[in-house]
C-alpha cells in the first residue's frame, strides 16, 4: 500500500496513533505550560511545483504566502504570534537572490505583525522545500476551538471569499479577465498573491466580548487539548477555524468536531463584487466555498458579539448562516431558485 | 551567483538580516516570553539521498536520528522538551508502512523523554522530506549559551567521540570490521543510529551548580539572546553546545563567539576503546574531532563542577582541556608525540 492511494487523510489517520489524541485536529496545537498562557504551535510545508511554481507566483509571494498561512492558523486559534523558524531545502543551483526574495516577502508580512524570524535551517535537497513553524501564546480562556460550536451560534466570517481562486485563475489564464477593470483584477490577483493573516480580528473580538459581562461564563466549552498540562478550567465562548482549504471545508470541520449541523444562507455568502465581472454567480459560488486559500476566519458564537463584529470589521464580513441540532450541513437559498443543498468536505484539499 | 557558490554558511549569513541579531547563531532560539521561563526552539530539515538513505538507515533509525538531533538541540541550551512538530514531504510511491515505521523510530526517542508530537503537515514532494521543529522551555538563568565561555573554563564532555562516524563506516563497509568482537561492532553501529540527545545531563548539572553556592553569581554571562522579551538578569555560570556537527565545530564555535582561545589534550579525549581494533589512533582522533553526530555535549564551567560533572556522567565524560586568553584553539599533546595543531572549522559539514 503506498501514500498515494490512502491520500493525506488516511496518511493523517495512520499517524495519528503516535500523537495524544487530544492534540489532533485543530489549526495548531495547544500547550498548556502554564496557567496564564498557552503555548500554540502550528507548522506547514510547501513543495516547488507542488504547492507554488514561477508561473502564478514569485518568490517574495511564496514567502508572505507561506507565512501568512502559518500567521493565520495562529489567528484561527486566537493566539499572537510570537516567532517562525524556517527550514529550507534548495537545489545548488538556485539563484542567491531567489532566497533573498523568498526571506523579503516572509519579512514584509512579519514585519506587519511585529513577529521576527527565530531561527532556521538550510539544506541541500533535489526540490525547493519550504517548511516554516509558527508558534504564539493566547490566554487559555481566549482559546479558539473547533469543536465548542453551540446550537444557536450565528455563523460569522471575516471578509469576502472567492477571491484567491479568482486571482489564481487570473493568474494562469490572464485571458479570463478581459470584462475587469484594472483595479478589480488587481484585487483578485493580490487577494491570492499577498493573502492577510486576519490578526486584526483577534483584539476586536475580545474588546466585544469584554464589553459583554454575560458571555464569558455562559457556556459549557469541551477544551479536550490541554490534557498534557492541564489548567484551571474556564469556559470560552467563541469555537472557528481559518478558511484557507476553504469555506465549506471550514464549516463542515467545526461541525464534525463539535457535534452538530449547520444551516447556511447562500445569499449571505459575501463574494468580491468583481467576481461578477469575471464568472457566472453559480461558479462564484463554488469559488467562495472550494476555492479555498481565503485565509479568513470561521467563527461560532452568539448572535449579538457576531453582529457587533461584523459591524466593527466592515466590508465583506458577514453573518451567513447558523449553527442547528442537526447532522447535516445545509446551503439554503432564501429566494429559493436554488433548492436546498448539504455540504461537504469531499471537494476539500487533498495534497496527494 | 548560485546558492552551491557561496555554500551553506554563505548562504546563512546573508540570511541573517532577516532575523533579530541577537537570536542568530546558537542551537536553538531563546525567546523570554516570562520572566520565570524561556521558551526554546530548533529547526531541522533531513531530505532523502542527502542525509539519509536506504542503505545505512532504516525508516525507523532516520526517525530516531532526526529526533534525536533536534532533542539534542535543546539539551544544548539546557532546555527540556515540550514538543515536536514534524512536516513532511513524500512522493506518492512510498510504502504507507515506511512512514509508520518512521513514526515508529521518532516515537520509541519521544517517549524515553517524555515528549508529544503535537503537530505536523504532511504533502507531496518528489523526494522525502522530514522537517521536525523541536521547542522545550528553560529558566532563564539556566540557559546554555555559547558566548559565555570564559578564560581558565574547564572544556568537558559528556561521552566518547568518535563512534557514530565508526558506525557510519561499518555501515558503508562492513568488511573493515573483521576484527571487531560483535558487541563492538553492535555498539559502534547503535551509536551512529540511534544516539542518544543527553538530556539525562541537565538535571545533574543544575544539582551540582545548586549545591556549590559560590557559583550561581560569580560569573558576568553575556546573554544578548533575551532582548526580545527582556527578563531580569541572572548571570549563569555554563557555556556550552553539542558536537553533532564534530567536537572540533562545538570547541571552534564557542571559543569564536565567546572571543576566547582553548587548549585541548589530544590524549584526554575519549574514544570508544572498539575503535583501537578498527583504526589507527591518528583515524580514531580524526573521527573524534571531526566525524560529527555523536551528540554528546560540550561544556565549559569552572574545574570544580566540572569535575563533579564528569565523575557523575563516568565513562566516556571527561574534560578535554581549558578555555585560555589566546586567540588560537590548539591540540596538544602532553607525550610530545605529536607537534601542536591549530583546530579549525574547514572540516566541518557544509551541506551543499
Amino acid at each position: 500500500m503506498k501514500v498515494k492511494d490512502i491520500g493525506e487523510q488516511g496518511l493523517l489517520e495512520r499517524l495519528q496513533r503516535f500523537c495524544p489524541a487530544e492534540i489532533i485536529g485543530d489549526d495548531a496545537a495547544v500547550i498548556s505550560s502554564s496557567p496564564e498562557k498557552s503555548l500554540v504551535v502550528t507548522t506547514d510545508m510547501l513543495v516547488d511545483g507542488v504547492h507554488f511554481s514561477d508561473a502564478t507566483t514569485s518568490p517574495e509571494d511564496v514567502g508572505w504566502r507561506s507565512t501568512a498561512a502559518n500567521l493565520s492558523d495562529l489567528a484561527a486559534m486566537g493566539a499572537k504570534p510570537l516567532g517562525i523558524t524556517v527550514a529550507l531545502g534548495l537545489p545548488g543551483e538556485v539563484p542567491v537572490e531567489w532566497v533573498e526574495r523568498l526571506y523579503k516577502g516572509m519579512d514584509e508580512c512579519l514585519k506587519l505583525h511585529q513577529t521576527p524570524i527565530v531561527g532556521g535551517d538550510v539544506c541541500r535537497s533535489p526540490v525547493i522545500t519550504v517548511s516554516i513553524t509558527a508558534f504564539g501564546e493566547v490566554e487559555p480562556n481566549q482559546t479558539i476551538y473547533r469543536n465548542t460550536a453551540q446550537v444557536g451560534d450565528a455563523i460569522a466570517i471575516t471578509g469576502f471569499h472567492g477571491a484567491s481562486r479568482a486571482g489564481l485563475e487570473l493568474l494562469i489564464h490572464p485571458e479570463i479577465g478581459q470584462n475587469l477593470s484594472d483595479r478589480d483584477r488587481q484585487f483578485l490577483i493580490r487577494s491570492h498573491q499577498r493573502p492577510k493573516p486576519r490578526l486584526d480580528v483577534l483584539p476586536i473580538l475580545q474588546e466585544i466580548l469584554s464589553s459583554d459581562p454575560s458571555q464569558p461564563h455562559k457556556r459549557t466549552a469541551v477544551r479536550p487539548y490541554d490534557t498534557l498540562h492541564p489548567t484551571p478550567y474556564t469556559p470560552h465562548p467563541i469555537s472557528g477555524m481559518d478558511s484557507s482549504d476553504g469555506l465549506a471545508d471550514a464549516i463542515v470541520q467545526i461541525c464534525e468536531m463539535s457535534g452538530v449541523g449547520a444551516r447556511i444562507d447562500r445569499d449571505r455568502i459575501p463574494i468580491p463584487p468583481a467576481l461578477s465581472n469575471l464568472v457566472t454567480a453559480e461558479q462564484a459560488i463554488e469559488w467562495a466555498l472550494y476555492g479555498g486559500e481565503d485565509f479568513e476566519l470561521v467563527l461560532c458564537l452568539p448572535q449579538q458579539p457576531a453582529e457587533a463584529l461584523i459591524e466593527h470589521l466592515g466590508e465583506g464580513a458577514a453573518i451567513i448562516g447558523e449553527i442547528t441540532a442537526e447532522s447535516a450541513i445545509v446551503l439554503g437559498d432564501r429566494t429559493n431558485k436554488n433548492p436546498d443543498r448539504i455540504l461537504n468536505r469531499d471537494r476539500g484539499f487533498q495534497h496527494f
